[in-house]
C-alpha cells in the first residue's frame, strides 16, 4: 500500500485527447476554439505530432484562417524543411523532419524583433527575422487536419495531415528556451492561454479519432 | 564507507537473464507461462531485443496462438516495418528497423478505443485503431522464437528469430507513455502481472542460451 | 499567486542576446571587446550554434588577430571537421557536424601539457597534443561573422558564417568537463572571465541582427 502510493506520488500521470488522422481525404479535419482572441503580436505553438507521410508530400500541421486571409499556416514542405507563414510569404527552416516517431515540435515568434524559430524535442534551430511589427487578424478558424484555401472549405487532400497530434499548446507570447525544453522532455511545466490542450473543446468532422493517452 | 553506502543505494544492480538464439533453426523456441490467462482487452508488452538478422527476413518477436488461431503475434515485417496481428490482418507502423544494438520495444493496445503504437527507445509512434472491441482468447500457448502455424509446431526456419530477447514483461492494461520511457532509459519502476521477467519460468526447446545480464 | 511565485523560483529565466547573420556577406561582423588582455596559455571558449550551412564550406566561428597574426581561429572545415589555429598550423577534430538545430560548442587548450579537446553538447572529443609551450599574443580584435586576412579586413564571404551565435563565454583556464556538461544541459555555473555573454559589449557592423532569448 505505502509503495504503491510512493509510486503514485513520483511519477504524476496526466490523461490527454489524441487525435488519429488514419487517411488521406479532403474532408476530416479538425477546428479547435481559441480561449481568447488570435490578434497576436507574439506566440509560441507547441505540439507532439507523429506521421508516416514520407517523400514529397506537403503536409499541413496547423491552419489559422481568417475570411480573407491565411492568418498563420505551419507546414512540413515538400522537401521536408518547416515553416510557418504569416499572410503572405513564408520562411523555411532546415530542421531534420517529422516521422513516424512522436517529435516535440514548437514554432516561436515576435513581432517587435522579428526573431522566429523552431524547436524539435526541445532543440533550438537557427533564428530567423521574418515580419518584424506584423499583428495577425483575430476571428478566424483554427485547423488541424486541412489547409483551408477559403473560409473552412477548399480542401486538398495532397496537403491533408495523416498521422498524430496531440497536446497541442499555444501562448500568446514567447516561451523561455529552457520552458521549452522541459515541456519536450515530459515536464508539465505550463499550458496554453490561447490553446489549453487539456480543457480545448474539439469539434471533429470527418474520420479523425480521438483517443485517450496517458503521458 | 558511507560514501560507498550511499552509491550502492544509489545505483541499484537487477541481474535478469537473456535469451540468445545464436543461429537460424525451425527448432529452437522458448515457451513462457503467464501469470494469468490471456483474456486480452488491452494490454502493454515489452522487451529488449536485438537482431543482426537484416535485408528481406520476416522475423518473428512474439507468438500467443490457441489451439485454432494465432492470437497475437508480434513481427517484423519483410521490409522492416513493425506489426502485431489479433486474430486476423495486422496493423504496420512505419518505425526505425530493429538493429545489432539492442532496443527496447513496447507494443500497446486498448480494445476500448482501438488505439494501439509502438514504442521504440521510449518515442512513441503515430497511433493506429486497430480491433476496436476484440477480446484474445485463453488456454494458449506463448512462444519466443518461432511462429507456430499450428498449435506449438509447423515452424519455419525462415520467419525465426535470430539474435538476443530479455526483460519481455507484459502488463493486460496500458501503461503510461512516461512509464515506458522510463522503463527505455533503465528504470525499473514495475514489472508485468501477466508475465515479469525477474521471475518467469523459462522453458527452453533447441539451441538457445541463456546468459545472465546485469541491467 | 503563491503558485506563480513557485513557478518563477524553480525555472530561473535568462535573458541574453542572440546574434542572427541571415545572408552570407563579406560585411556583416561583430567585435568583442574582452574583459582582459588575451596574453592565454589557456582557454575555454563556448558557444551555442547554430547554422542551415552545408556542403564543402569554410565557415569561421571565432577569430582573433592580432596586426600581424592570426592569433585563435575556430573553424568549421570543408569536410564538417572542427579545428581550431594558434598561430600556424592547426589541429582538426573529427567532431560531428554543426547543424541546423543548435550545439552547445566548447574548444579547450592548454599550454603546460599541449591538451586541447572540443565539446560537442557536453560531449568531449578525442583530446589532442597542439603547440605544448604557446601563449597567445594580446591587444588584437575578437571577431565574430569574418576571417580577417589583416587586421579588421579583407573579408571572404564563402567563409562568412550564416546562422546564429550566442551565449559565447570565455576563460583563461580548463573548464571541467564536467562543468561544461552541466552548461550544455543549460545550467547558468558560470560566466567566462575573459567574455561574459551576459555583460559583454557587441559592436555591430553590417547586416548582423540582435535578438533576445530567454534560456
Amino acid at each position: 500500500m505505502e509503495h504503491s502510493a510512493q509510486f503514485n506520488k513520483s511519477i504524476k500521470i496526466v490523461s490527454i485527447k489524441s487525435l488519429v488522422f488514419s487517411t488521406e481525404t479532403s474532408t476530416s479535419y479538425v477546428e479547435m476554439t481559441p480561449l481568447k482572441p488570435l490578434s497576436l503580436s507574439a506566440f509560441t505553438l507547441c505540439m507532439r505530432v507523429a506521421t508516416e507521410l514520407s517523400g514529397e508530400r506537403e503536409v499541413i500541421l496547423f491552419a489559422y484562417r481568417t475570411r480573407e486571409y491565411d492568418e498563420l499556416n505551419v507546414w512540413r514542405e515538400l522537401d521536408g524543411r518547416l515553416s510557418f507563414y504569416l499572410a503572405g510569404d513564408g520562411v523555411l527552416f532546415s530542421v531534420p523532419g517529422l516521422g513516424p516517431l512522436e517529435s516535440h515540435l514548437c514554432v516561436t515568434w515576435d513581432s517587435s524583433s522579428g526573431a522566429s524559430a523552431f524547436f524539435m524535442n526541445g532543440r533550438k534551430s537557427v533564428a530567423k527575422i521574418y515580419k518584424k511589427g506584423h499583428t495577425t487578424r483575430p476571428e478566424g478558424k483554427v485547423l488541424l487536419g486541412q489547409d483551408p484555401d477559403s473560409y473552412v472549405g477548399e480542401f486538398d487532400a495532397k496537403q491533408s495531415f495523416v498521422g498524430e497530434i496531440s497536446d497541442l499548446n499555444m501562448w500568446d507570447y514567447v516561451l523561455s528556451d529552457t520552458t521549452i525544453k522541459d515541456m519536450a522532455s515530459g515536464k508539465r511545466v505550463t499550458t496554453g492561454n490561447i490553446f489549453d490542450w487539456e480543457s480545448t473543446r474539439l469539434h471533429i468532422h470527418g474520420a479523425v479519432d480521438v483517443v485517450k493517452r496517458e503521458l
